[in-house]
């Protein structure tokens, strides 16, 4: 099967960019969209974010053969409910959700009979909104697919080649691996980050002022994923709950090792982490999935 | 007093830097360098980030009006230790390390009647060695300077106006207070970095290679800092360790909070914490401490 028309729900940084990206890569696939803010849906229509923003989900739908939903995990399964008596035979129903367990679960009993077949394409920034979106966000970038075990063989390739085309790469995974790799690689990542820039502007003896001033020194790393969109990351704490915990017991371990190092003096075991983590920093630039250029080119 | 003359004790990423940085931003200067390993002073001497390599410590320091150390802060007693037999009459020794009480304590015991006025530039990247150094590092970043309380004020006015010919912004500080804002803002930052590339580097469920192609998701942020020198890493938390264990201490009951609250669903208290940390980046930026471009300019 081929897709040549597809409904984008939600318009922020992940649909925006779908869009704009069909129109530079597949311009000949036909996109319509739906934001339930009218703002949004107005400024996306100012930006051409899709070929046609509508005013109903139900509009919006009416003719896909691929409807994919941007919004929030938490949202899921409302829309999935709103747009079930409106979606037309034969659609493929996916999403850009990054947990996947509860998106499947929540799609299958939204949408009895539909092809339901969840993807993550792993990329962002931390914007948010309609004016967030570019056409090249998912350029060799990792999409995720992750299929149900009923789910339709050819609607699952015909979902990798939509994305390939947008300059994707494609994984097929199990739902519930998805979640633990994505829970290590951005979930408690994001988790670590939003607490200690909420650590560090709660502090007496270091003022806020000094905080911002000094942040060179490493912690602005951390600021630019603790930016991201509040409703999104809370939605994605509370769906993948079990491999959030699990992984952040592991790490929590191995900091209260690394406590105790530096309270005993036992600098071995220090230089043997911060040896060991150079290699994976490596491979990450190799791979093409980080740009190797010293301080990501912060203005020299 | 004005300063003519001065000597780089180790030509890793800092030492290198400022040599360069002199050599563009103040020419009238002439450096010497001298580092341990007889490779980085070939290197040195190839890229030419000093006027004149030497190749004794004592060589390098003897017509000096200031001294920078540019080593780990574990081996700046060591060094001064070494040099003071050799240092002339009238000099200024300062460094350049992330720690400041314990190097007020080590240069001011090894150098006994000699003016002693340490300094942090905040600037850095993770790359190391005589290849890392370039001219630009400090250009708009701050520099802490941190005189003991019987430093000489002209002293400290000299080593001001030598940062801010480097295109440093200049901060004075007491050291235990530097020791604890630094403790935020770049020491927990890499501590909790160097952790969690550890942790994700150790599982068994999920490959080493899911890691790295999934990094876009967060994690590739973490990975830039956790790249950064083991040797100079180690020495910071040995040296700085009550303010680390105090800053630890205080993130790792937030993060507690934050567990806590995921795994009771509280996603109000979540969304708080991710809404309160927008505006911190916000400033961040805003001061020129960091790049708004999304994703940092990873190639697109």
């Amino acid at each position: 099967m081929s897709i040549d028309r597809v409904a984008i729900i939600g318009l922020g940084l992940l649909g925006g960019s779908v869009g704009l990206s069909c129109h530079e890569h597949a311009p000949q696939i036909v996109t319509t969209g739906y934001d339930a803010s009218p703002a949004v849906r107005a400024r996306a229509a100012g930006r051409g974010l899709v070929g046609k923003v509508c005013d109903t989900l139900a509009g919006a739908v009416a003719n896909a053969d691929l409807v994919i939903l941007c919004v929030p995990v938490g949202a899921m399964a409302g829309v999935a409910h709103d747009m079930a008596p409106h979606l037309p035979a034969g659609v493929i129903v996916t999403d850009v959700g990054s947990s996947k367990q509860s998106v499947v679960e929540d799609l299958t009993a939204a949408l009895p009979g539909v092809s339901v077949v969840p993807a993550h394409p792993v990329a962002g920034t931390e914007q948010s909104g309609p004016d967030a979106g570019f056409a090249t966000l998912f350029a060799n970038r990792w999409c995720i697919i992750t299929p149900p075990e009923w789910a339709n063989p050819q609607h699952v390739d015909a979902l990798s080649a939509f994305w390939a085309a947008l300059g994707a790469r494609i994984e097929i995974m199990d739902p519930q691996h998805h979640d633990l790799v994505l829970a290590v690689t951005s979930h408690i990542p994001h988790l670590i980050a939003f607490t200690i820039v909420g650590t560090a502007s709660d502090l007496e003896d270091v003022t806020r002022s000094e905080v911002i001033k000094y942040s060179a020194g490493g912690f602005r790393d951390f600021t630019r994923i603790a930016a991201s969109d509040p409703t999104m990351w809370r939605d994605v704490f509370l769906h993948n709950k079990s491999a959030v915990l699990e992984m952040l017991g592991r790490f929590t371990e191995d900091l209260t090792a690394m406590q105790r190092a530096i309270r005993s003096g036992d600098g071995d075991a220090l230089f043997d982490l911060f040896e060991r983590t150079r290699a994976i920093r490596r491979s990450i630039i190799e791979q093409g999935q980080d740009d190797a250029k010293p301080d990501f080119g912060r203005g020299h």
